[in-house]
């Protein structure tokens, strides 16, 4: 008598709603109080099939990014982890082997990063495989890093190495492209890993939230999003282009071909973090960041102003950009 | 400089974010604690063109049932609503006027239901369009209304009337039906109506936190609904056919036509409440309900034992359905 549905909830998803607040998934919605003192913070990103993962991407990795991107935004506002509810659309080409390997995956991060499943819908559609996470944090009441608190003179800061996600699609889109810039296979692999499967900054949350004057994850492109940053916080910024943190395959494709610059400053889906940082705290927050073996890097420089950013080459002059990020319309 | 996505967003969402937490959706993510002495009530319920709505149908009644069927959850749980996020995914087919009548929609419902827009997601997509909500609701602590509560002897008792949206999605698909069951044209739209725009029965969630021991939202059929809720309960419930509610329009219908019965109990989208009440509790429940001004329709009894419940016709035999509630899958 169980209908398909709540068989598939059963099978796949109950093992990780961990929490008690879930009830099991037994009921219509869950229950969530946050930790005294403290306040939610709630974030939502969907990814659909044939725009932001490829339709034969390994459904674990599929499920891994989908809740990333969201973790990523939580790490950034200073947030820790609390749990995410789920919706799914699912195509009927999707079978059961999709299914548990997309759940495996799913449930792998959730474990990790403690961030069990409260509730979730699971629908047909006509469509590609859509996912829709909604990810709850938690940080002390008033805490959480906003985008708005950047301040001239802060020095403008970066987690990880910038531009490799957006390299490694380049490659799924056009596979020559690898070879053209004289990627050995490693160096290939890691660009196309690091599109596949970000790493959410979790480690540097506390850090942020005690050092950081503005903050948000890197989703977008670096200079796309700097801008967003800036102009909520009502200054500009100044960029040291050789300053931007760069893997070793990144570097080398960027040798082959300079003009990848653009793709590396503007293209999507780095998932590092992009905060300001008075000079004053940079030491401590750096020392914070490096028992959390997270690799920050200082790229430049808050200023006065309503300019946007200025993206500043060795030679002085600023980059114009075809187009700043990401968007989809 | 700014995107399309973020003027998008400026233009058609923003005014629906009142809510200070919400930071006018200029941040990546919105901040959100509990009234004091509350906790949180969790629903995400998704839907998308060509299964859950018509790709022509209205698009305010697209976003207004959205909305409307996680709020329906909340009402069932005996929560307020506090607010929602949303992702939407969007084919490209999708204009500008279709954005702002849905937005206007959503407006709408989110001002007359209290219930602020806290966040969301804008994606491209290639198949159709797919709404996810996230609902947030509050309770005073511990006083979530479970499927888990029923108790022999208590009365199931469910709000409005059962049947009328599945009527009107068969007339939706086989415009000839109307006339085969001879509804005049009032009948025939009073079944299309509650297709598409769900009443969140909210006014009752008070009611249901002091006077029920069990509810959840008619979504996927009463028979199957309350069969999931007797599971939880471990118990099991005997109704009357002839006590089940049923509007002016599906008691034509049903005249013309037996066989509806299994529609009207089976077929999906009601969003009316399904509860129940200890005996001792049901004259202060109904009086809560008429001051609210919703019907409430006691139809039967909750039974010890494991076995489905039993819908009993006049003559004393139990019906037996093909299926007994709407899955996806």
């Amino acid at each position: 008598m169980t209908s398909g549905e709540d068989k598939l909830i059963a099978r796949f998803f109950k093992p990780l709603a961990t929490h008690p607040g879930a009830l099991g998934l037994s009921d219509d919605a869950a229950i969530l109080e946050p930790p005294a003192g403290h306040e939610l913070v709630l974030k939502t990103d969907a990814i659909t099939g044939g725009v932001h993962f490829f339709p034969d991407d390994a459904p674990d990795l599929i499920a891994r990014k989908a809740l990333r991107v969201n973790l990523s935004d939580l790490a950034a506002k200073g947030a820790k982890p609390v749990g995410f509810l789920l919706t799914l659309a699912l195509p009927s080409s999707i079978d059961e082997q999709w299914l548990g390997k997309f759940s495996a995956g799913l449930q792998a991060d959730a474990q990790a990063q403690g961030c069990p499943l409260f509730g979730g819908d699971t629908i047909a559609t006509l469509g590609p495989v859509t996912i829709s996470i909604f990810a709850l944090g938690s940080v002390p009441r008033g805490a959480m890093v906003k985008r708005s608190g950047a301040k001239p003179g802060d020095r403008v800061v970066v987690t990880g190495t910038i531009g490799d996600a957006a390299l490694g699609l380049t490659i799924r889109k056009e596979p020559g492209a690898a070879q053209s810039w004289k990627l050995d296979a490693r160096l290939r692999d890691h660009l196309i890993g690091r599109y596949l499967l970000p790493q959410p900054r979790l480690g540097l949350a506390e850090a942020l939230r005690t050092h950081a004057s503005a903050a948000m994850d890197v989703s977008d492109g670096l200079a796309g999003d700097l801008t967003k940053l800036c102009g909520v916080s009502g200054v500009s910024a100044e960029i040291g282009v050789g300053s931007v943190p760069l893997s070793a395959a990144a570097q080398r494709a960027l040798a082959s071909d300079a003009r990848l610059i653009e793709t590396i400053l503007t293209g999507g889906d780095d998932y590092e973090i992009l905060c300001t940082v008075r000079p004053d705290e940079l030491p401590a927050f750096r020392a914070r960041a490096a028992a959390a073996d997270i690799a920050v890097t200082d790229i430049g420089v808050v200023v006065a102003g309503k300019d946007e950013p200025r993206f500043v080459d060795a030679g002085g002059a600023a980059l114009v950009f075809s187009r700043k990020s990401f968007s989809h319309f």
